[in-house]
This record gives C-alpha cells, structure tokens and sequence, in this order.
C-alpha cells in the first residue's frame, strides 16, 4: 500500500481525536465504553474524516476546526461495521486484523455499542462542532443521517442482504455499492464543504467528484477481496465469494475491474476541474484509494 | 386504563404524522420500510411525543409546530424496542399484542430497522423541524443524542444487561431506569421546552418534573408487568420476573411500589409549580402514568 504523506499527517490527527473523545477512563458502564473503544480504535484508514478535513481545507477552513465533525463521521463508519460483522447480518468473525466486537464482548454489547457510537456521532456534531452559522449545522446533520438512514447506507445494506446468493445484474450491485458505502464517503466530502462555506455550484462539483471516488474504493475493496491477504486487508479474503455476494470481479473479472476502478478515480479528478481552487488534497486522496491495490 | 381526553387528542396527531412521514408505498427497499412501519405504526401509547407536544404548549408554542420532533422521539423510542427485543438482548416474541419485529421479519431485518428508525429521527429534526432560531435546533440534537447514547438509553440497557440475573441495590436499578427510560422522557419535555424558548430557570423546572415522572412511569411498568395482562400490556406479563430482573415490585413488593409510583406521579405535579403558566397539560400527564395501573 502506498500512503502519501497527506492522508497519514491527517489521519495521526483523527486518531488523536478520537482517543480523546472516548478516553480510556472515567466512563460509565466501563464495558459499553471498552467494546467502543475496541472497534473505534482498531486502526482503520480514517478515509471519511480525511476527506472532511480535505474537502473543508480546499475551501480555505482550517482542518483542526472541523475535527469533531470528521470524528463523528468516523463513528458512523464504526458503527455500521460492528452492526454489519453480527451474526445475523454479515457473521465475520475478523476486522482489522482482530476478532470483531461481537466474538470479543457478545452479540448484546456489539449491537448497544454501535447503537451507542450511533447516538456519539450526533452528540459530537450538535455538542462539540464550533460554528460561525448553526444553520450549518442543521444542514450536517441532515447530510449524514440521510446518508447513513434508509435512503443511504442501511437502505445499500438490505438490498445487500436481499441480494445474496442471487444472480444480481449491474444496476443492482451499483444501488447496493452507492448506498451501502457512496452515500457516507459523499456525504463527508460534502459536510466538509458545507461548513467551510462552499457555494452551490462548489458543493455540486464536490459531490460528483465523492460519487465517482465511492465508486473507485469499492471497486477497489471488492478487487482486495480477491487478491489481498488477511495481514493488509485485515479481514478475511475471499469472503464475499464464500458468501456467494455480487461483486466488480464476479461481474467484470479481475482485470477489467482494474481498469473501471483507474477509470472511477480519473474521472474523479476530472470533476475537481469544476472547482477554482487548489484541490490537491482531493486528487491526492483519488489516487490513494486507486493505489490501495497495489 | 383511565384515558384523559388531552392525551387522547395528541396520539391522533401523532399517529397521522407517523402515518404521513412514513407512507405505505413508494420507498425502496421496501421490506425495510415495511419493517419500519410494522414496529412504528403498532399502537403504542405515543407518550414521548405526546410530552413534547404539551411541554411546547404550556410555553405558547402550537403543538403542530412541533410535530417533526415528536415523531422523531417516538422513532428513537420504537428503534430502541426493537433492539431491546431482539434475541441477543431481551428475547422478547410479542410487543404490543403483535410478533417483534425480529420473529416478523428476521433479526437481520430488525436490526437494520432500528438502525434505520434511529437515522430517520435525527433527519426529521435537521429537515422537518421549523424554528426561528437554527441553534434551538442544534439544542434539541445534543438534548437527543446525548438522551438516547452511552449516557442514555443504551448505558442504562448495557447495565441492566450486566445485572441480569444478579442481586442488585436499589441505586443500581435507580440508575437503570434513570438512564434507560428516564433520559429519554427528561428529553422529550425538555426538548418541547427548548423549542418554545423557555428560560433556563422554566428548563430546570420542566427537567425537575420529567425526572419524578419518568420515576412513576417505570415503576408503574413494573406493576404493570407483575398484574397486567398480555391483552392490555401487549406484552406478555411476568417476564421482568422470568428474567430475573431486578424492579421496583421485586425490591419493595406491590403495594409499597404502587405507594412510590404514586408518589413520584405528586412530586412531577408538585414540580410545576416552579413554572408560572397553565401546566394542566403535564399534570394530566402525571395522572395519566399512574393511572395505567388501574
């Protein structure tokens, strides 16, 4: 995996803040707390906040400033994986190179501890996410829980679920993947954008450029299905195949998966031209999902 | 059960908001929206909203002005039934008189439903909600989220999990309830409260009131699971006591925990006093909790 020095320097921040908001000690019940911090602080990319804090930089915000909402984004993110490893939905027993929140502390405490980062994840934004306009706010909140409701990613989620084990045909594996993993990778770049002030046009040509950018990393995570190992992936390989799910691969073959997830990351970093400003940060983080398969 | 015409009035609103957020036809997909309006349109007694209704009222706010609130409270309540029913938490098979969600439709599907619920109510406060002041809306999403997260809901079913089967003190289950279900009820009047723009020293108040009602609902639960019956209480009766869980009855026997219920239903009377307007609204409320046992 190559990292480029922009998504690590930003990603040391995100973990640093995090630690901070879920700290070791002083909460009570101590369990609930624990099975949170297990999976939130398990080493994963941290790719959604680091597109909040790119997206909010391009547009002149200082990304510390948006910290908490990035982090809440991240709780999000935590949250559906814990949910989507229990055993009546994806059943895996490994994330991130440890055993998954329910084989560590029981199916109970990893239901309330998703529910609970659930809830965090809005407390942070409403609680601690500084603002000059609460209008902003309001328009966050309403871009992530829509993102992340029926309309978004628990919505992909079912259709994943009706989906397995049956021959899917494209625009099916495209609804499951633009909901399941799009909306909240769209939504991140466009919170960033909105609370640093993006105009209409600005937040259109941020939100083209997330849809193709979702569709490049899940591309790219259904070609690491195939071909990576337990060590890099953190899971185990093969277990879209074994759980007989529609993917890029299954679909296209390997090859020419590549190349639709090349081509999804361009086309990525075409949309940025629609943006008059220095959107290195964006392009750079296109090119690090693309490269995650090398 | 004694129904006053007041809170009569207000569950029919409710249920026809429910109704219209929650349409029968044209969401996708559907068995998640299907789920969703099984557990959310089952005839519950729609307390919480019916609270922030009457709370906004006595402070001169049209209780229709709040009413994408109050549903958004009464979808974080149904979600968190949802979960709690399921097999890894309570097992419960029947709630309100009908299968859980999860013997109707699968765990997977259960799951996901409450996760969808939790996620839709934030969206109806950020999108539905109308106010004059942006940051009143950012008030209720911290009173919310915090009500409903790790030092809410889910903390006090974390340790109600923990003390499954345990003997425990009365301050362990003084917590439990505080956080399980008190939280919650403190929110929905709060929240009612905020919006309508009530001073600090009137939220103080409105928080003193909702705290010894919370206290009479739960113990009037309690009674209610020892005398009820399944037809009335839409559950089965007798199953806190199958579980071996710790409650008021279990602690202080029936008659000396009626005598508390009824107590605590004085005390949120005694506690509106501190607030110079007409509260009859939330008196009829207090009697309306202890007067389900009857």
């Amino acid at each position: 995996m190559l990292l480029s020095k922009y998504p690590e320097d930003k990603r040391l921040l995100i973990e640093d803040a995090l630690t901070n908001f879920f700290p070791p000690t002083g909460n009570y019940p101590e369990l609930l707390y624990k099975a949170i911090r297990y999976s939130l602080l398990s080493g994963g990319k941290r790719f959604r906040p680091i597109l909040v804090l790119a997206t909010a930089e391009i547009f002149g915000m200082n990304p510390i400033d948006v910290i908490p909402v990035a982090c809440a984004i991240e709780c999000v993110h935590t949250y559906s994986l814990i949910h989507d490893d229990l055993p009546a939905i994806d059943d895996d027993n490994i994330r991130r190179g440890k055993p998954t929140c329910h084989i560590a502390f029981g199916e109970d405490m990893a239901i309330l501890a998703g529910d609970g980062l659930f809830a965090e994840a809005f407390y942070l934004i409403a609680k601690r996410q500084k603002t000059d306009n609460p209008s902003k706010i309001v328009h966050v909140i309403e871009e992530l829980s829509e993102a992340s409701g029926p309309r978004g990613m628990v919505g992909g989620q079912v259709l994943d679920i009706l989906s397995s084990g049956k021959k899917i045909d494209l625009n099916t594996l495209k609804f499951i993947h633009i909901h399941k993993t799009g909306r909240l990778i769209r939504a991140s770049c466009r919170i960033g954008a909105i609370l640093a002030g993006a105009s209409a046009k600005e937040l259109k040509a941020v939100s083209n450029y997330a849809e193709h950018l979702g569709l490049a990393f899940q591309i790219t995570d259904d070609i690491l299905d195939v071909i990576g190992k337990t060590a890099s992936l953190g899971k185990e390989p093969g277990s879209d195949e074994r759980k007989n799910k529609a993917t890029f691969p299954s679909i296209f073959g390997l090859e020419h998966s590549k190349e639709l997830a090349k081509k999804a990351a361009d086309d990525a970093k075409e949309a940025l031209k629609d943006i008059d400003k220095d959107t290195s940060p964006l392009a750079s983080l296109a090119d690090f999902v693309f490269e995650r398969d090398k």
